[in-house]
């Protein structure tokens, strides 16, 4: 729980800085998109899609984690540092279009995914060849473009030289970290992997440090602390377990989230067969005909909505539901005893536990 | 011509050039497999293809354009250069792996496409799903993870940061750039669009600009020139008519190129329905009935070696190829002439130009 009482976090200050992210990422788009013109008038459909897909949505959770990371280790806010954290949106942006790609996604945050935005621009232009293929070479590209402009908003964001050169080895590691994370998740999705402690390395790297550890870390290079700190170290206290609790929430929400809330089919991540620690945890605590039939859905593209509440049925019923709840509760409880040691800035620590609720309380 | 025949070009010195990039591009993943290693042993197929596909094959084009436009405008040479710019051979790879999933090639460099390699993988796994999508997301992944290792090995490269400074915004253009290039690209196949200018443009822009002017002016931008400098111009003057060239030899060696020492198949251009320069002349220059033989059988994933035969006989038969091999020459004439006058220290003058006549007049 939050120590300083005197200075509860703001909600504002949250929202604010959403706003300013928002913005930083607009003006930075703003530079791109002129680029592209003037390659030429037939790149506008990569241009506009990329701008849309970067400004109409994202939490802009790792901008603040690593926004908070820096100011807990005393760095002084200033728009520099907005474009730098901004950046992380970016990244997020790109990894989410491949994502989507590899999954064969339709829809994102309620749209139609990126690939199927240019496979339906090549219906409409009459374009030769398939449409399909078109849609997920476009998309490739478009996630390139937002990777590359990730780093572009980092290194140019006027923060001092020697700053930055803190911050590579962070930057560096986590992309490579993410690479590795999806690369993970997608091998053991093909191998059927069941193990719980499987599920959970994919947590560890495609969420909990990409997500939570790895900004907090970049925010504290920035602001100077060396990777021996102890400022860095507490951040690892507190990121794994919060990041990882972060992940469960989303594999609750991929199979009983609120599609008016998520933006995504109820039940999508069942058909897509991901091999969450949730599922992980139902196959270990299901009857054998329980998980015979789990193992047989699960990957199963047309599954109706009828397949997905029986899914659901067995998720609840055998306690892994449960059991995933309680796990979110421990992981939150350690990584805020944690935070409440570490050695930051109160009014950081304040809002770093703040969104540490609210990234794993939360119903999108 | 060379200017200085006091002191001709050593091939010998280009060739060491070569394996300085490649020890640096060794050395750098030797610290990447072993940060994959501490990820989990289920990682190392992403490592060692990784690895294999870098070390393995390559011009090192750009690099060498960018340490010689470093040296032309007086920079030193030094390890840390070289680390600098082995970092565009990086981004090749990931852009080449990228390109073979997106024309869903089988072969690069005569060994399988780094995406058939992975679905290798997964039939001798006998994982579940299709072998064909496992393979794509991971050489997806692959292909990031090279990009992301271009941007550190430039910014891990040890060059001051000054320096570093002064290159982002070339090197953020350069990639921007080639991914609009590459859409570019893929969208005139899909539109069949048959202008010569179209595919001029997509030669500048995925040629001409990235191979060799945007190299130059990394390397001139590490050795402090800034963008408005006359040794950047004459890099423009001279980067732009080879760059043109080089793709315009590309595009005749897709056809008429011996598989032997392309490492591709014989006419894979012509099954991928690749609109080049030669393709566009070929559409203006031939007869009504054999443009339509063109048209008809272009992106014919089946064409068979008569087949490719015929289209030779036609793309030869209507003069387009004449008529690109002598733009080929007078591209090659021009920059020769505007490197002639370039403000450049002489040895990278002589260097630069044997590149030149090398990129333009090679039979791989």
């Amino acid at each position: 729980m939050p120590s300083d009482l005197a200075r509860p976090p703001s909600p504002l200050a949250r929202a604010e800085l959403g706003s300013r992210v928002t913005a930083a990422l607009a003006a930075y788009l703003d530079t791109q998109v002129a680029l592209l013109d003037r390659i030429g008038p037939e790149v506008e459909p990569l241009a506009r899609i990329a701008r849309d897909f970067v400004l109409d949505g994202g939490k802009r959770l790792r901008p603040a984690f690593a926004y908070w990371g820096f100011r807990g280790a005393g760095g002084q806010d200033s728009d520099a540092l907005i474009r730098a954290v901004s950046g992380l949106e970016m990244l997020q942006a790109g990894a989410l279009v491949h994502d989507d790609v590899m999954d064969g996604s339709d829809t994102r945050r309620g749209a139609p995914s990126v690939h199927r935005q240019f496979s339906a621009l090549h219906r409409l232009e009459n374009w030769r060849g398939s449409a399909e293929t078109f849609g997920e070479s476009a998309a490739i590209l478009l996630g390139n473009l937002c990777m590359i402009w990730a780093g572009s908003m980092l290194y140019s964001s006027g923060l001092p030289q020697q700053t930055l050169a803190g911050a590579t080895p962070v930057f560096d590691e986590m992309r490579t970290e993410l690479m590795a994370g999806q690369y993970l998740d997608v091998m053991q999705q093909a191998a059927a992997d069941e193990r719980v402690e499987s599920a959970m390395t994919v947590a560890r790297f495609k969420s909990a440090k990409y997500t939570v550890e790895k900004p907090l870390h970049l925010g504290a290079a920035l602001a100077g602390e060396p990777a021996t700190s102890d400022v860095r170290a507490a951040y690892t206290a507190f990121g794994l377990p919060i990041g990882e609790a972060f992940q469960m929430r989303d594999d609750v929400l991929g199979v009983f989230g609120d599609p008016a809330e998520t933006g995504k089919p109820a039940g999508d991540d069942l058909r897509e067969g991901k091999r969450t620690v949730l599922v992980a945890m139902t196959l270990r605590r299901a009857t054998p005909a329980q998980a015979a039939a789990v193992r047989d859905r699960l990957g199963d593209a047309t599954l109706d909505s009828e397949g997905v509440a029986e899914l659901r049925t067995v998720i609840d019923g055998s306690g892994a539901l449960a059991e995933v709840e309680r796990l979110i509760a421990d992981r939150t409880a350690q990584a805020l005893a944690a935070l409440e040691l570490a050695p930051v800035v109160p009014e950081a620590r304040d809002t770093l536990a703040a969104l540490a609720v609210a990234a794993t309380a939360r119903r999108v």
